[in-house]
């Protein structure tokens, strides 16, 4: 089942409306509901839309709350999120950060206190469109035992970042598990193993099977090793940046999961001037990586996809779950 | 054999005053390659001495240039580096970083025409030690198939990120391959087997044998399609920053590789204030994470190792290959 942009959007505004939000705030947060499905990225568009307003209903997500300045200090700012709708908060830090940088080079916003910002690739997505390269991470409750552990002590951390290129913007959202559990549960309801080991079973063994990682809570950081440091360093930072919770204070459930700590960089590029040649280098860059290797696979780059999905989902409607889409039509 | 600290710093001392290094750089230089034997990093210090004297002989790195101001837009500065010697170049592009994150909270130094930056993690534990979050990373010549191709088209293009902590500085220091060439090699000496997959063989197998990766050319970006991304963005946004040359573009020789894209970034947590709670916080987060954990093996954060074996080295004297040691005291 498809439906156009405009109703998804409009359905999911409503549903917002219905709760309290205020005319522009569910005008946004819907829009960047939507884009995420438009984009293809349908785990964290409308199937987590009844999720999120569970956690409005409970009053983990204050609809009312925005942002708040708690220290300037030039070209970083740390702000409170006060636990508002995460990708309100993450929109607002990062519209924040590229405001930074037209006047630094560069500008960063620190934000505790913040939500699930659903779709990381989002705010990368508008670093880009606003001619930013723009960085962004955020820390999760714990769902990823470090290399060496059994039990899950880390986020699986999500890592964005854009690069703008007229042609495409290059956008990597990569998560520090090599694959998500909604990427798990997915393989195996369509009863398929995965490409490459996703983590343990419960013997410990490296395996393929998705249900066993489930099963057993241990998926595989991406690297091994590398991964795993490189989720603690960015919850590190996240934490000590935002003045925010580390991973470890953050509830281990997908409902009670709140008050994240979130990073957002943005470098104008105007700034330094050359921009033309900047654009002619990203293509290069882009060229050289897409050539057809022989016998191998097709290559691509990070935010690729995306574009295809978008111009076929705008064209065609976007696919919705008839159930997800029915129980959002009559919240 | 083992040789003092201090030993081995004025051999590299000497060696570099007689190719023509300055006095004060000399001494620089010799101890960036120093320090880098003292922590246990043999692969970047000593034994990668003989290369760089060789690199200088034939004109790719330039002892005498110092890298010059391009273009500063407040907290963002590019710089040209003019080939320079690569730490030294490195180390005055993370100096300058947090000098910038002095005045502006958080301060990006763009480096172009740099050179190879031997041990990416020295400008990690440099920012550190000002007590600053450090992230750097840096291009490199060709030497990682992207995810689905065959051929060397990426850099394996080192990420630091370095988070200062009173009892131990974090300082992660990652290539986006899941072993080094080094490291490969040096297993293969051992006649041991990888830990896990390292790359393709020739006919295309994901293998645990070092000695056929090295022969097909096809190591592994770490998390596979995830690495291979994230090799790219650093790329991008180094070249795209610095205004210099993307990987494509450096030549793929060892000996050759020259004209390097690099980024500094430093984060001046003290302009924030509540350092206490910030070191509180990074304690806590180290203490949790390194739990033992029931039947597992012990859980390292990134930085741990460097700490015991600088102290043993420190103590017992730096190892040293007698062939290289003698060839470099005769330099």
């Amino acid at each position: 089942m498809r439906v156009s942009y405009d109703e998804l959007q409009q359905t999911l505004r409503r549903a917002l409306l219905r709760v309290g939000f205020e005319q522009g705030r569910a005008e946004l947060c819907a829009r960047l509901f939507a884009d995420t499905d438009r984009d293809g990225v349908y785990t964290h568009g409308l199937n987590r839309f009844p999720r999120f307003l569970e956690q409005v209903r409970r009053g983990l997500v204050d609809i009312h709350a925005r942002p708040e300045l708690l220290t300037a200090a030039g070209a970083l700012e740390r702000w409170d999120g006060r636990r508002g709708p995460g990708n309100l908060g993450a929109h607002d830090s990062m519209r924040r950060a590229v405001e930074l940088s037209r006047a630094y080079g560069v500008g960063c916003v620190a934000l505790k206190e913040a939500n699930h910002w659903m779709r990381g690739g989002s705010y990368g997505w508008q670093a880009a469109e606003a001619g930013c390269v723009g960085v962004c991470w955020t820390n999760t409750m714990p769902n990823l035992p470090p290399w060496g552990a059994t039990e899950a002590r880390l986020g699986n951390n999500p890592l964005v970042i854009a690069v703008p290129r007229p042609d495409g913007h290059v956008v990597l959202d990569m998560a520090m598990s090599q694959f998500s559990y909604g990427a798990l549960a997915a393989y195996r309801e369509r009863a398929e193993r995965l490409p490459v080991a996703g983590g343990f079973d419960r013997e410990g063994r490296l395996t393929r099977d998705p249900g066993a990682v489930e099963d057993s809570g241990r998926p595989l950081p991406v690297g091994f090793w590398k991964g795993s440091g490189l989720a603690l360093v960015l919850d590190m930072t996240a934490a000590l940046l935002s003045g925010g919770l580390a991973t470890h204070r953050i509830p281990a459930d997908p409902v009670e999961e709140s008050g994240l700590s979130q990073v957002f960089l943005a470098f104008d590029l105007s700034t330094l001037g050359g921009q033309e040649a900047a654009s002619g280098m990203a293509d290069e860059i882009i060229e050289h990586f897409r050539q057809p290797p022989p016998g191998g696979d097709e290559v691509r780059y990070p935010g690729e996809r995306v574009l295809k999905v978008r111009h076929e989902n705008t064209e065609q409607g976007i696919p919705v779950d008839p159930e997800v889409w029915e129980q959002v039509r009559s919240m």
